[in-house]
């Protein structure tokens, strides 16, 4: 990396700051979720608050501000312009939502938690519908003070995936959506449909040590380098960069289904393979680290599911999974084994879903997000329009509210936009899959375990380019063609047919 | 804790950003000795400065120099004086020492410790020499900035351990050193003197999650509580403070010896202890944490040694330990495992040494410190005067400067004057010991295993104090009585004269 221009590197020497911050912020979280002895919890807040505040006032710098802010000639090279581009993204929250607003959001969030989580207890949404007003309202501030040329939400949206707006949204989604919803009922209708899972059967035990053998093995398979990050227990699994050479991810194992902590396992050193392989040239600079949350969620649900439960590699996995459970597994065939990793079940819970159902569960949210923002639908109404929309995506409907509107924690964050990111990832994920695909020999790649070829390719087309390319930018760089949720519906068309011997629609 | 002083409340204020900055450092430090991948040490290394910084600047903040420099009235109650006399303690090194001199020395002993590494394998004192002597001559200009009123070597003891002087080390260790040389050559004449080790078998194996449970049921009867801290492993056990309710300690489990992780899981576990007990209100203030380097020591050394390898003690834990080490143990009674845990020999290795030879080590260290800071005693000539001594205290010279003269890192780092900090300990704690045998029960609440009894002791006397009083200052108020090294030799005359059964000398 070359950086010609004297205030752009005047920015990277105070963007290095900026990012050890983050790094040491990082460690602090990492603690948090992974050691920290209850009492600790308050002293550990101060000292996360501690370290937030002075990243924010780097931001806040005004001669930082200026440099980011002021005119460049039109000769910036690609890392000159991704670097500026970065940067006046990641200000734009800061430099445009005046303090007290920011403030406030936070200080209602922090009420609206403890409240959300007794109602979400006590099945009582009118007890938080009071707060989620009071968020909506916030979030609708925050909008026109960020700016958007159409439709507020798109300002909403941006935060969480760059570019990213509620029209493009509407094309892609919507072609999803029936598709997605058709092909449930038809795998509903097939032969070989289960809603009680055989597996999830009490009486039979995976010891943890015998997971977590299994795990090691297939991380190591997938090229996640140990010398440069480590792998812990925690109760929700999760991926954190301390720096480019410490890549940490956490896994749980559960005592009565072994898939769990394969898949999310995979999932989550998706997530570090990506933060391991990027540039180190773009280290400590606004191009370090992945690009975007539906980036992520690409490649980590990429490993999750079009690997980890792809028919060919559980193929090449079940005579690994009959030698560590031999008694649990008897019997079980590769098919069986593909089976029981692909299950799909409408429910109501979006944490839960399969790869099938998943992305109903988020176009539900972000069509009701958009009507909420566009004050179309009123809090009061969030109910009712979120069980009709269930009944008519996934064909079922919760009987309580704490099944359903109240399921996530993100409105009582605050947070509107984030879901849609989640869906991104899969559809993205099919795209590049599909050029991968053309590539490489990829199924006789995970018919041999062989998952340093699948790795190598990702590496090439998108690890390494950590932050330089905006998504629809990177999409289009390694697909040649923009965002198109017809590799999605494609690949899951192809797969379960497959799976549940469904005659080809 | 009530200030009243406006300008001590200021300091408060401001010190509270120092002390959540030194935790967030102590962090860094945990995580690099426990978790950290190897890759990530030069990431870590510029995190750590980073902090280290910030903390240098605050206390040279020259609003909060002059607050701390400034005249007070004598009108400060005992909190108020603890506070400035801490800060100006604290303060003392950066406020005196130019900051060239402190870069210069950083700057050396980051060169001189990979060559005292090389020196150390290779045996080649030679190659040491240069950058011991300018380490030297860099300690000798620091010891004049800072000031002394009688010997350069006082500047230098003073910051390991506040007010102690050459000459309060002289009467004491004095009068300890041809005590302890006499005792060695009794014990050694006994007819139940042993040089091999009937434990130090590799043929037996002690499981560690046996041992892992052993040390956690002693740690939880001590009253270390787990919610307010961690165990975890490292290859050097250490005890560090994160915050008032996160005190964390690392153990290390030998395949061979299940008496280490005891009692060095003993001994950590009183350095937890201590910095659990202290006052709350002094939390985020200068009287937050132990007062000193020897009174840490002094606590911990008590619960390994006074403690752990208590006959009474032993008596007690003498079943645990045949219960999970049932074939390993078996004919061992509780005298055997007595002698076991206190066998006596003198060696050439001051971190391997017992309870009796490891004040020798220390004293050596000691004399020679201060002929090196008076330039009496030339670094070239350090490794035969080093062997004469060793002859003389411990009846043994080692055959080579590694594991002579060149053993310790402790000089590489530029540090001189730290060692006598851990001889000292063993003589508060002999002197504490005494004390609190007037008061408790001491002897009967071991052999029944009731360790709180012990604890509650330190708690009223010493650890809720934190760095309240300085030593000298401690130790009158406990005892009554100055630091005298005749309860030392008293307690080692008893405990081995019973054990060896030697005559009273």
């Amino acid at each position: 990396m070359y950086i010609r221009n004297k205030d752009i590197r005047t920015i990277l020497e105070k963007y290095k700051e900026i990012s050890l911050l983050n790094h040491i912020s990082a460690l602090l979280g990492w603690d948090l979720s992974v050691n920290l002895p209850i009492n600790a919890s308050s002293g550990r807040g101060k000292q996360s608050a501690y370290i937030t505040e002075k990243i924010v006032n780097l931001w806040l710098d005004p001669e930082f501000k200026k440099l980011i802010e002021q005119d460049y000639p039109n000769t910036l090279n690609n890392e000159e312009k991704g670097i500026l581009r970065n940067l006046r993204y990641g200000a734009k929250y800061y430099y445009r939502v005046p303090k007290d607003i920011i403030v406030e959001k936070e200080r209602t969030s922090s009420e609206a938690y403890p409240v959300w989580q007794k109602a979400k207890q006590e099945n009582k949404f009118e007890d938080f519908l009071p707060y989620l007003k009071k968020l909506i309202e916030l979030n609708q501030i925050i909008a026109e003070h960020i700016g958007y040329s159409k439709n507020p939400y798109d300002a909403l949206l941006d935060r969480f995936e760059p570019e990213f707006t509620y029209d493009q949204g509407k094309v892609v989604f919507g072609k999803l959506q029936p598709a997605l919803t058709s092909l449930i009922k038809r795998i509903k209708k097939s032969k070989l449909y289960f809603e009680t899972d055989p597996l999830l059967n009490t009486d039979i035990t995976y010891p943890q040590t015998s997971q977590n053998q299994l795990l090691n093995y297939v991380v190591r398979k997938m090229g996640y380098d140990y010398n440069s990050g480590r792998i812990d227990i925690s109760s929700h699994p999760f991926t954190t960069n301390l720096d480019r050479y410490d890549v940490r991810f956490t896994v749980k194992y559960l005592d009565h289904d072994f898939r769990d902590s394969i898949t999310s396992g995979m999932h989550e050193a998706g997530h570090a393979l990506y933060e391991q392989a990027i540039n180190p040239d773009f280290s400590e600079t606004p191009l370090e680290g992945g690009v975007s949350l539906g980036i992520h969620e690409c490649l980590s649900r990429f490993w999750e599911n079009m690997i980890g439960k792809n028919p060919s590699f559980l193929k090449f996995a079940t005579p690994l999974f009959q030698a560590f459970y031999t008694d649990q597994l008897k019997e079980k065939d590769d098919q069986t084994i593909a089976r029981l990793f692909n299950q799909v079940v409408p429910g109501f819970i979006r944490i839960e879903a399969d790869e099938v159902t998943y992305s109903l569960h988020i176009i539900l949210r972000f069509e009701i997000e958009n009507e909420l923002i566009n004050g179309k639908l009123k809090p009061e109404d969030l109910p009712e329009a979120w069980n009709e929309k269930m009944k008519k995506y996934l064909g079922i409907a919760p009987e309580t509210n704490s099944q359903g509107v109240l399921q996530d924690v993100h409105w009582a964050y605050g947070e509107f936009g984030y879901f849609p990111a989640y869906a991104l990832g899969n559809l993205y994920g099919a795209q590049f899959l599909a050029k991968m695909k053309k590539e490489i020999p990829f199924e006789k790649s995970l018919e041999k375990g062989e998952l340093a070829t699948v790795l190598y390719w990702l590496n090439e087309n998108i690890h390494q380019h950590g932050s330089l390319y905006f998504p629809a930018e990177l999409v289009k760089k390694v697909t040649g063609k923009p965002l198109d949720s017809s590799h999605f519906i494609n690949y899951l068309e192809n797969k379960y047919s497959e799976i549940y011997k469904l005659k080809k629609s």
